[in-house]
């Protein structure tokens, strides 16, 4: 073992955030908070690595638990550096209770704050570490904008542009899908023609009913339909691109490996999307990035910007980054640098997401 | 809503219960001990339900916070009645954190609750309300014996042989191919060529290592190989099936539905096994044996079999009950019946699952 890389101490920490104001898509409902599980590992050489995890509300303290009474007896003693190696072990040992879900999520924080002790040690930045193939990324802003009125939706939007922003995308999954299609015909009408614009369905609606609303948004010069169904249904997604003729992304509810072999073998997608945070961290998210590669397809993200915007600048196959409207980098000493609609990777050791603990304090919870 | 039939109270409690011996099987390792979630759920007109689910060690915990902190506060006051309604919202309230996994063992522990609830209202048992095609059940003997030497393993099975059991299952996956052979060949000459004979290899082997084992063990006359490889390998279990020779069964490790779905149709087996205390509870296990009905399959269980005697003596497609080495029915005031080799469903209302709480209190811990 190299000197000083035992793993000594492990603490898990619990943050019920609240969000500005309350937000909605179309599965699942209303957004007040989101939870924020952080986890600091500490070397017997004094160093410490942060990592994180987050959800939009549920199963937190479940991910908590995990990590404190079945993942954390496991790494403590253990060498920091060999993180390949815990990440299979991780997921084996939680295999029969685990293969996504609440482990990926507990997995992930683990594995985040090991690349963070990792970068710190060689001295690199992430976006480096794992490729370097640039310091910045393509990144559109999305917000969770389904129960906005049309006014708010496109003022919204205006303020996106405002900030740079040169892609952008909105919810759909309204009662009626004409008022998603007059929705879409606004903001395409305001963002003009040569911004990208992406929907996202969040899983409302069923095969038939996607191909019906992928031909529809067609003429609005859609870049990709996220999500038009749930996301174990291979076949349909297949159809859902063949027959709606609109390029299809998903991903954030995909929490193996194994899933998105699926959904890119069978469900034919065109923009995998995988989230660190419930992938099984930056272990996770680089296998299905090398995945989508390998498939001649670019790779995405979802949620925690902060992060992502390393991985997504470290890859030749980046498309673009999803900036999230749960705010995690507002907590951090960082908060995310967009420059003329690129987003920038932090250029210090590790991660480069330090959590401004000061600010998160108020929201701490027991679990 | 019915009178008298709105949740007002949700109990869970954690026990963790040893093992009178360490067990081994070849992916898990040795199992110390086991862990028991339960959930007392009582309405308001005083009657009170209990649902339980066990994990072979690992994640218990989070599986109380998912159902202290996610799902209690979301069935407090509603009608007990609508089970299937409330199984649906579970599993969309915890489907970005779940699908699966720790989340579809939470499920499972209300719903099996609220089946009990049900059978006591209509004053049935389980074995009745849910279809009533017999009162008992084929079954079969299987340790986790992989540790076992071969003196010891051969005494256990001639012990199951002595209780009256004619079928029995042992685990396979020793370092070397060659010694589970040799043991699979005296189990057979031990047992005579009438008894039914499984072997289950945990996940343990490649597709190929799997296809060369399933061809040495075709001779001794083998009713099915179960787990022989990951369960996420759709593609590797049809030519496991097709290219060995030998019947096919799988199912503890898939927590979903889709999971099945895609288990049947791609996967080929012939021996799905859901488990009712990681798929769902009793409405989640129903969906799978007749998933398995229309398409020509039996249905098999794994684990739990104090109840799974009910549910499976209630089926006109169940093949055999797994009678499994976690022995959860000694704490129960009616342990698992054996007559003639068959298993006998409780003839009680509810479930007939009552746990003796003083024989589980030394085991009681806070979550």
């Amino acid at each position: 073992m190299a000197n000083g890389k035992r793993i000594t101490h492990i603490q898990t920490d619990y943050f019920l955030v609240p969000l500005a104001e309350q937000l909605g898509d179309a599965r699942h409902g209303i957004h007040s908070h989101f939870e924020l599980i952080t986890v600091t590992i500490g070397l017997e050489d004094g160093s410490e690595g942060v990592g994180y995890t987050y959800t939009g509300g549920v199963g937190g303290r479940a991910v908590c638990q995990m990590i404190e009474h079945d993942l954390k007896p496991f790494l403590l003693g253990k060498d920091a550096s060999c993180i390949e190696k815990h990440w299979e072990e991780m997921n084996w040992k939680i295999h029969y209770v685990g293969r996504g879900g609440i482990a990926s999520f507990a997995i992930s924080a683990i594995d985040i704050a090991l690349w963070d002790l990792r970068g710190k040690s060689c001295d690199e930045p992430l976006w480096k570490l794992l490729g370097g193939h640039a310091s910045s990324t393509k990144a559109y802003a999305g917000a969770i904008d389904l129960n906005f009125t049309k006014e708010k939706l496109l003022a919204n939007i205006q303020g996106y542009m405002d900030k740079g922003f040169q892609a952008v995308k909105i919810k759909l999954g309204q009662e009626r899908l004409a008022e998603d299609i007059e929705r879409v015909a606004a903001v395409r009408e305001l963002i003009g023609p040569d911004r990208t614009f992406m929907v996202d369905a969040n899983m409302k609606w069923s095969v038939e009913t996607s191909i019906k609303a992928a031909k529809l948004l067609a003429p609005h010069d859609i870049f990709w339909l996220e999500e038009p169904t749930i996301p174990d249904d291979y076949d349909g997604y297949r159809r859902i691109g063949a027959e709606g003729g609109l390029p299809i992304a998903a991903g954030e509810n995909f929490h193996t490996v194994y899933e998105f072999v699926n959904m890119i073998t069978r469900g034919k997608i065109d923009f995998p999307q995988p989230d660190a945070s419930n992938i099984g961290g930056v272990t996770g998210w680089l296998k299905i990035a090398n995945l989508a590669y390998a498939y001649n397809l670019p790779v995405c993200t979802h949620g925690m910007q902060e992060l992502h915007v390393s991985l997504m600048s470290a890859m030749p196959n980046a498309s673009y980054l999803e900036v999230h409207s749960f705010p995690i980098d507002q907590y951090t000493k960082r908060p995310l640098v967009i420059q003329d609609g690129r987003a920038v990777a932090p250029d210090v050791p590790g991660t480069g997401v330090e959590f401004r603990w000061e600010l998160l304090q108020p929201y701490k919870q027991l679990f």
